[in-house]
């Protein structure tokens, strides 16, 4: 126990960071680290488990800050436990460019930022997601490795957002007694008072999907504590409403929109400081304080010195595996599991829709690479995102490697990335291309924060036929391919999709979406090389008879189109080149003179692809001629939409011949 | 009271037609409307008030199918009541080409169909939305003229789906009593058991959100109606809980996974012929049962009749004015004001963010357009969505015009569908850019639908400074851009900021997006004239002093750029013209001479658009430069970011010089 005293001055010292911070950036948000300074000091010196000298010990508890805005809270708390990478300079220069102290926490600036937070409600979902991963890897590695809780500080905001209403139902359904989450509720949003828009009675919701629930006084420590001692033992996720005050020990603001976020004004932190009782000048903490929390932030050393002799002693099979796991490295044995696939797939010929192709590779990878997870939001049957290796995690059995997510697509991709944070797992997860839509602002920080998670995005064009516009992703490739560090691998065939599968995988630090086809094709590839030839980005799939007097180029589906197209050009004697396009993103990677190669000079440029034609003028230039939608697409089966929207080779030959005419016509 | 075997009979035409349609198809979802056809008979029988012979009657009771996927039920109500939409032809089309009965129901297709569904938890906001607009106009028209109910049925995916928290807590928050949802409780969804992935106790969840519950037996006809019946006088919204089995009568298949989403089968259709007491032939309805079906459809008429009674007792001013508002014509008055406002902004020259810009013109649409209802997702002040007109709505009090949607970006998004298919209103519902992705999924539906919503996106780019690159929009413009039927529209000042707003309301069918800067903007178009450029998507905004050796092409923040480069290109004696693009998608809509005319021929060309390149090539061509952004952005005031990202007029100039030199020393 912690005396009052000594507690109050230790929060303080949270508090004062944190709005001189705030002032000295003259911008950010002083309200919730005010609110909400008791709860992390009780959190992080009486239960956290953790050691700034080694913050990446991957047994420690995780800590998200859901509600990201109050991001001085984390950074006090960082630099007061003694994290190196959180210096005095650095909370001075909070919110300042090349910082590591930005303006929301951003996962990978320093050690200590679990992940990415700001866009609300998705740090809840990532507490998931990490509270899954532990379950998980506890279940294969055993409670001597991996034993650790998570917890989530979060928001109003964050329970108003429906994700969170995605979470929470996992995280219940799952029973993930390690996972505990604390709602900072200060009643208070940018717009005023909660009561503006919102009368949920939180804990009654959470009870409602399994939680256990407490209420506490969010400025008592004791009442703090007792609830998360309660929390410990829980058979269930636990939620602890904590009543708290915005901007506590702000003498006019407190308890008010005005504290949440900008800064509070001179006179407003002269006032604070005289009510907290703080006599230092900012970033200047009484060194007897700092001693308090840096002696906090020594606690754990101990578990953390007492779980490194349990690793040694786990024997090297175990401990090496682990480590692997945890480096995220994959086996060296994976590439050759993927070349024999290969071989055997240049043999077979299949003729099978890309999500099929995509369900035999992964029986492949999964046999593999032990560390995938795989899962679907309730399309485990379209979405063929199940192999013989993936039995599902049940609530009471984590040994199996495959989550029902449920009709989640957005709770989905935020745990997700959970699980990709808290490390030792690869998660790939599926559902409708045309359902990224729900899930982008989770894929969007997969791709920020630059961690592995693989999107298996299914029935990616009009292709998916009866279903209707509704169903039919138009605008999602070239929405997707706008995202920064996002790779997204549309494959031709079977063999394509191995290729994209090894590339998704092989990337530590970029997230994939792979898209695939409900409908059957042929195989295009059937070399037995073992070069990855989608690793280009861009590839010429065929070649031109001579002098390329026509370029094709296309992706997915659309590929064979492409070879049918080019197959009737070249026996009209008109020299046709098709070039496959599985990953624009890697085609940028290329060199100059490459890419320079592929695009071509002269000739006409057809490019095909069943969606918008945003992003192809990269390979038609102005001249080209793009073959595709622009428009909603209709409900039909997927032949006659082909045809209806004039998406054929068809279409690709009449285009090609208009323009080679208009070419002569002007000679 | 309808007797039970003629209830049952009734019922088992809705059943027969679904099996029987879906098996035409060869695709389709014969379990919803199997499992739900009790409901829809005692709702639709018993309940409803609807004229199928005026089924735009603007005082009807609103039903959403939120299950989209279960449309089958739909359009056999559709087809039974008598709407002359759809024929027994169209339901022998279902998923055809050119069918009225599309895989999922299509708003447009056919009268009756109130909104587009299937992405799930759509229509459920959707509800919500037309409930809010019931109200709000039953307050300004009088019940008289406005006075019905809003009843959807959601199947477990719409109450799994995030969005559905989000609709629950706002219309629980304003105590819509006129909204009334059926959840189709069959325990089924396509993966298997809702078990496998659920476990919340759904009532508790909506009671904890300030929602009357029920629970009933599905296929119990008086069970039903007694619930719906005391939901009718409820001070509060009402779910029923409706137990079902899903596939009802489907001897093998009912209760299970199988009957969800495929046809059931020669053998089992004839099973469930026997089963259900059905000879007739498909397609074939008993003359007496479909007699019931038309008298039922009848009943209702009176009251249309009544009530076309009391609209014409209500005068002349005020029916004209019903009537202008639910045909959504913009009133005459409405170009002069917006004229009188252009010609002050040319004196006043107001120095602005596009934000407050955006206000300004607000005050003024506002007080011209007494349909719009602004609103936001709890960034009121940062969005600059409120004006003089606009009081917020509360529960007790609809008078106002401006609701606190709360952090419920994808609710609110949802909810102005609804409010726009309502009709009589115009929503209009700010966030930040960055955060359409989570609204994405009801923005497309907007586009989808061809309606009037207005969104309002502010911090439209790393001008938005510290908060840094998880509220920097670098991907949206583009990725908004890409969606069919969705204007997006930039403007650079607030002379273009007036034009844009007046544009998006003019377009009754298709959804428009405002981005709007943080930042403040000098004025550039100042000129006197009532002319809307911005009309023409692209217009030369500054011409160059002679035979054009540059092009700048600019959006938003960022025209002032290209400004300031024309000016010190052409002090060096460089032609320079400038194009401002406040809507890509209003361009592609003028004549190919304008187009070419804008575009230019020859000369450097450079886009600066502080986002991606995707989209620019339209006006740049392959040679061009693109000046913008190739990542995410960072946490900094936004004038270093600006000049960390490379976005400056400094850099225009040397990119414009770099090119010319390249083109004399090829010369």
């Amino acid at each position: 126990m912690i005396p009052r005293e000594k507690h109050d001055r230790m929060a303080n010292a949270i508090r004062v960071l944190s709005m001189d911070a705030v002032q000295a950036a003259n911008s950010g948000h002083p309200g919730l680290p005010m609110g909400a300074a008791d709860i992390a000091t009780v959190l992080f010196t009486r239960f956290m488990k953790f050691d700034p000298k080694q913050p990446n010990w991957p047994d420690r508890d995780r800590f998200v800050l859901s509600a990201g805005h109050g991001s001085m809270l984390l950074y006090s708390l960082l630099y007061l436990l003694g994290y190196e990478d959180i210096t005095i300079d650095e909370i001075r220069n909070f919110r300042q460019l090349g910082s590591k102290t930005a303006g929301h926490p951003e996962y990978g600036h320093a050690a200590g930022i679990e992940t990415t937070t700001g866009p609300l409600g998705q740090g809840l979902a990532n507490a998931v997601g990490m509270a899954i991963a532990e379950r998980k890897l506890r279940d294969e590695f055993g409670a001597d490795l991996v034993d650790h809780k998570t917890y989530a500080l979060a928001g109003d905001g964050c329970l108003m957002e429906g994700i969170s209403q995605e979470a929470i139902t996992l995280a219940g359904h799952l029973k993930l007694s390690n996972l505990i989450v604390i709602w900072d509720d200060n009643r208070i949003t940018i717009d005023g008072a909660v009561s503006l828009a919102d009368s949920t009675d939180q804990p009654a919701r959470f009870a409602a999907s399994g939680w256990a629930t407490e209420t506490v006084d969010g400025h008592d420590p004791d009442a703090i504590a007792a609830a998360l001692e309660r929390a410990q033992s829980a058979d269930r996720p636990t939620l602890i409403a904590a009543r708290t005050t915005i901007g506590f020990g702000a003498p006019t603001k407190a308890g008010t929109a005005k504290a949440h976020g900008s800064p509070l004004g001179p006179e407003e932190i002269a006032g604070a400081r005289a009510s907290l009782g703080w006599d230092a000048e900012p970033f200047d903490i009484p060194s007897d304080i700092l001693d308090d929390w840096r002696v906090a932030g020594l606690a754990a050393c101990k578990q953390r010195v007492a779980w490194e002799k349990r690793l040694e002693e786990a024997g090297n099979g175990k401990r090496s595996e682990f480590e692997r796991r945890m480096r995220g490295d994959l086996p060296a044995s994976f590439g050759n599991a993927v070349a024999d696939y290969k071989a055997q797939l240049a043999k077979d010929k299949p003729k099978v829709a890309t999500r099929k192709a995509s369900e035999m590779a992964l029986e492949v990878i999964n046999g593999a690479l032990p560390e995938t997870l795989g899962g679907s939001a309730d399309l485990t049957g379209s979405n063929n995102t199940r192999t013989e290796q993936t039995a599902p995690i049940t609530p009471d059995d984590f040994s199996g490697r495959y989550l029902h997510y449920g009709i989640r697509e957005h709770g989905m991709a935020a745990a997700m990335n959970g699980i990709a944070l808290h490390g030792g797992l690869i998660p790939y997860g599926g559902t409708f291309l045309v359902f990224s839509d729900y899930a982008r602002p989770a894929m969007r920080l997969s791709s920020l924060m630059g961690i592995r998670v693989v999107y298996v995005m299914t029935h990616d064009s009009i292709g998916l036929g009866e279903d209707g516009p509704t169903h039919q992703p138009v605008e999602h490739l070239a929405a997707l391919r706008a995202i920064p560090n996002h790779n997204v691998f549309r494959p031709a065939d079977a063999m394509e999709t191995a290729e994209c599968w090894e590339l998704a995988l092989g990337e530590a630090k970029t997230p994939a979406t792979i898209a695939l086809t409900r409908q059957g094709l042929p195989a295009l590839r059937t070399e037995t090389s073992s070069e990855n030839r989608c690793a280009l980005g861009a590839y010429e799939m065929a070649t031109a008879g001579e002098q390329t007097a026509v370029t094709l180029f296309a992706s997915g589906s659309e590929v064979q189109i492409a070879m049918e197209a080019r197959a009737r050009l070249e026996a009209a004697g008109c020299p046709t080149r098709v070039v496959s396009v599985p990953c624009m993103e890697l085609f940028e990677r290329q060199d100059p003179d490459y890419q320079r190669a592929i695009i071509g000079e002269g000739g006409v440029r057809i490019a095909i692809e069943a969606g918008v034609s945003q992003g192809w003028a990269r390979f038609i230039g102005e001249d080209g001629v793009f073959i595709g939608m622009d428009s909603f697409g209709a409900s039909a089966p997927q032949e006659e939409l082909y045809a209806h929207f004039g998406i054929t080779a068809d279409a690709v030959v009449a285009a090609a011949e208009a323009r080679l005419e208009r070419q002569t016509d002007a000679a």
